[in-house]
């Protein structure tokens, strides 16, 4: 409503609070009598249409090609490999009636595809000119959680799953690899947000998964977030299910199957990596509004004219808007930046007369003079320049966040104390991994790529080590 | 499969198979266990991305925003609105449990979601300052259909609703016309599928709307088919869910409101007024593929490194891809064809010595030659010329299929000889429209806004007629 105040959220130093305070102040979800379910609003489902564009794009490029499928799976066809069903059936929701009549056969709304990926691949492949099949579908799915969040854990995300069947197990581990790869990336360009890639326990992988890759991002507060997984498959499923191609040498073949997701989450992700006490702070690649134009004293004649002229101008270079409400100036900046507008563009009746305006970073708070003549020009490159910042300024929390223990006193000092990651050394038996999270509540986020030597044995055990790991409390 | 041949299709004499035929052979759909579900394979989601995309776009440009509601109602909520539930209810799939609990209410899988915006908009709007509020989602929803066609009736199916609240009646009324015309606008523009704009009777009129409007095409079969539709609440739905704002002068109002959506329905559209005894026939503007090169002796030095070029080069103009397969070019051509697009670039060594290549058009067949230095130039007018000339040839087989029926004996008499939209003067009274249908299987199918006085009586029961309205047998 124009004529409510921005009220102030609470600080960080709550921030579980000030997490939901931005979620609903800056306008990004709402309310819905649906227990456990939220909505988007504009605002926030703007921002999952730019990460949905970007990524698919980005997919397209690898050669994925999207497709659609049901959005129920019959019980029988759910049951067919036996991890993953133990993994969600707890957790899925029944359709059990049709109309008045009660179903033979009872259905799930998909928590995920893979089943029926494999029922569809089953049919649709027979020879190796078949392979490989390299889809993804963009759905909601629902998963029956007790506690949700928005974005974090809600019974109903919106996500990408994508789903590959291969020829050989070296083409499917290859896939599995380059897609967790387009994630990182794309988290790093595009949201501003450092990852790092590694691989999951086998403890913490996928029902169903040879094994599973993952990106996990810090957020603001030292806890860890899983913001993107990759699994290979193996042939596990294709045997369950039976799809099976014929090779050049005409020999019946198992096909290799890979899947990959990132959900709605990423924007949780967004929030509490980026945010600050003001409010929400979106990396210019995906805010709707990346530039918001405020008039002063905008009554007086020809200031109204101005700033529409600059939005004509700044929309051939940025997604602009002028915001020529009725509110105060004030009440306007304090709004973008709570919204998290990259960019604040102030023009009245004394910067006409200069040929000036005023440009303020939502990033930084920056102030900064510039000339008309200059503007598209200027407003392009801080765009740039703010992405490339932020990014800084994550990768720099990130870092002095990420420490090393060397035993257990130094684990438990560190879980305790500094929230964050936790690089550890790990004998790579489930059961330390257990006795860590239930002494200390910190969970091993993945076994990364690059690899480090901290020391010999065990932080846990004591026993030989095998892998660094990163430890991490998490969301 | 590369090595199987394309098979020739039922022809549409029998339009019911050949429907079938084309849309599984030109590999739009696939095949699941979920009965009376779909798949939408690559070539098929493809159209419907390309839909999605350019009517969004033309949303946008009306004001529309993007949201995202859940996926599930609360049994109670769909029960607010009695004419909507009983609409309804008896179509619904109903989830019962949650994980291994049953469910304190059931929750029906959203068959559409004007009860969810109602509650939302209930909740998020409390002044005048607050509206019009024009949202809209693109998802899928599930009715318990007994009988499905791929893309015309399935139990799921993707669409976009747009559900819109205004303060006052006109504004409401006006809404709902504009997108009736959006969707004309793009029906034509881009489908090249000719439209008949209008207002549904009473009786077909959505459950709980005021007045429903409605886009009707003919298909080559001379069957009608409902393409889109856009109803106006007024304070209906809005005095159901006490979604009320204060006025400017302070005083509790009800708002007006509105939805209007498309589904897949358009592709099966896009089949039936388009397609041939060849197979599909795509308009440029959703061709995911507009142009595919065929390398005529491609083994040949120099070949395929052209066809890449002129690949290379087309792509600044045109979706467009190269078939180096090592199927023959015969069997491309008919694969091309089967597929719909819209133009085929054939390219040899002969070719090449004379710096030219053969242009095949789709929806003609003509063969044209083409001098390379002009190939841009030719692709991009002949993809401009086939999309007018599909629109002017849909056109033209509607208009000599739509007939004027003065009275009774000529209304039976079209409807069993003339399959095609028959235009007649109707009293206005349900009971007429339902002795029309039992009698020959005729439905109303609008009352166009372009009236024309054909008489002054009923063509039914001979009473002082009120309206011109189209019938048809539809899908």
């Amino acid at each position: 409503m124009a004529d409510k105040k921005v009220e102030a959220i609470t600080s960080m130093e709550d921030f579980a609070q000030w997490y939901t305070d931005v979620v609903v102040k800056s306008d990004l979800t709402g309310y819905t009598s649906v227990k456990g379910f939220m909505v988007l609003k504009p605002a926030g489902y703007a921002i999952w249409e730019l990460i949905q564009r970007q990524l698919d794009d980005r997919f397209k490029a690898t050669g994925v090609e999207n497709v659609y499928l049901p959005m129920l799976i019959p019980e029988g066809l759910l049951q067919k490999e036996k991890d993953h069903v133990e993994g969600f059936a707890p957790e899925v929701a029944w359709v059990t009636h049709g109309g008045l009549t009660e179903l033979q056969e009872k259905l799930c709304v998909r928590p995920t595809s893979e089943t029926l990926f494999c029922d569809f691949y089953q049919k649709d492949i027979t020879s190796y000119r078949d392979l490989p099949k390299v889809y993804n579908q963009w759905c909601s799915v629902v998963r029956w959680e007790k506690e949700t969040r928005p974005f974090l854990r809600s019974r109903e995300f919106l996500w990408q799953e994508g789903h590959t069947a291969h020829a050989t197990a070296e083409e499917a581990q290859e896939r599995t690899i380059q897609m967790l790869n387009v994630y990182a990336d794309f988290c790093e360009e595009v949201l501003a947000i450092p990852v790092i890639k590694g691989q999951k326990s086998e403890k913490e992988k996928f029902a169903g998964a040879v094994a599973t890759y993952t990106i996990e991002a810090l957020m603001h507060d030292g806890k860890a977030l899983q913001s993107g997984t990759s699994h290979n498959f193996g042939d596990g499923f294709a045997k369950a299910f039976g799809v099976q191609y014929t090779d050049k040498e005409n020999h019946l073949q198992y096909v290799h199957q890979t899947s990959w997701g990132v959900t709605t989450r990423l924007i949780g992700a967004i929030i509490m990596v980026h945010g600050d006490d003001n409010g929400l702070k979106l990396p210019p690649r995906v805010a709707p509004t990346q530039v918001m134009i405020v008039p002063i004293q905008q009554k007086k004649e020809g200031v109204l004219e101005k700033a529409e002229e600059l939005r004509e101008r700044l929309s051939k270079v940025s997604r602009v808007k002028v915001d020529d409400t009725d509110k105060s100036p004030g009440f306007k900046f304090a709004e973008c930046e709570m919204r998290g507008i990259p960019l604040r563009v102030e023009i009245g009746p004394r910067d006409i007369e200069n040929n000036q305006c005023v440009v303020v970073r939502r990033d930084t708070g920056e102030k900064i003079s510039v000339n008309l003549d200059d503007l598209e020009t200027t407003v392009t490159e801080l765009l740039e320049t703010i992405q490339k910042d932020m990014l800084e300024a994550a990768r720099a929390h990130r870092d002095s966040h990420t420490y090393v223990a060397k035993n257990w006193d130094e684990f438990v000092d560190t879980v305790n104390n500094k929230p964050g990651f936790i690089k550890a050394m790990w004998c790579g038996e489930t059961e330390c991994e257990e006795n860590i999270k239930a002494e200390t509540g910190a969970t091993t986020r993945c076994m990364p790529f690059e690899q480090e030597n901290l020391g010999e044995t065990c932080v846990c055990c004591g026993k030989p080590a095998k892998k660094m790991v990163y430890f991490g409390r998490a969301y």
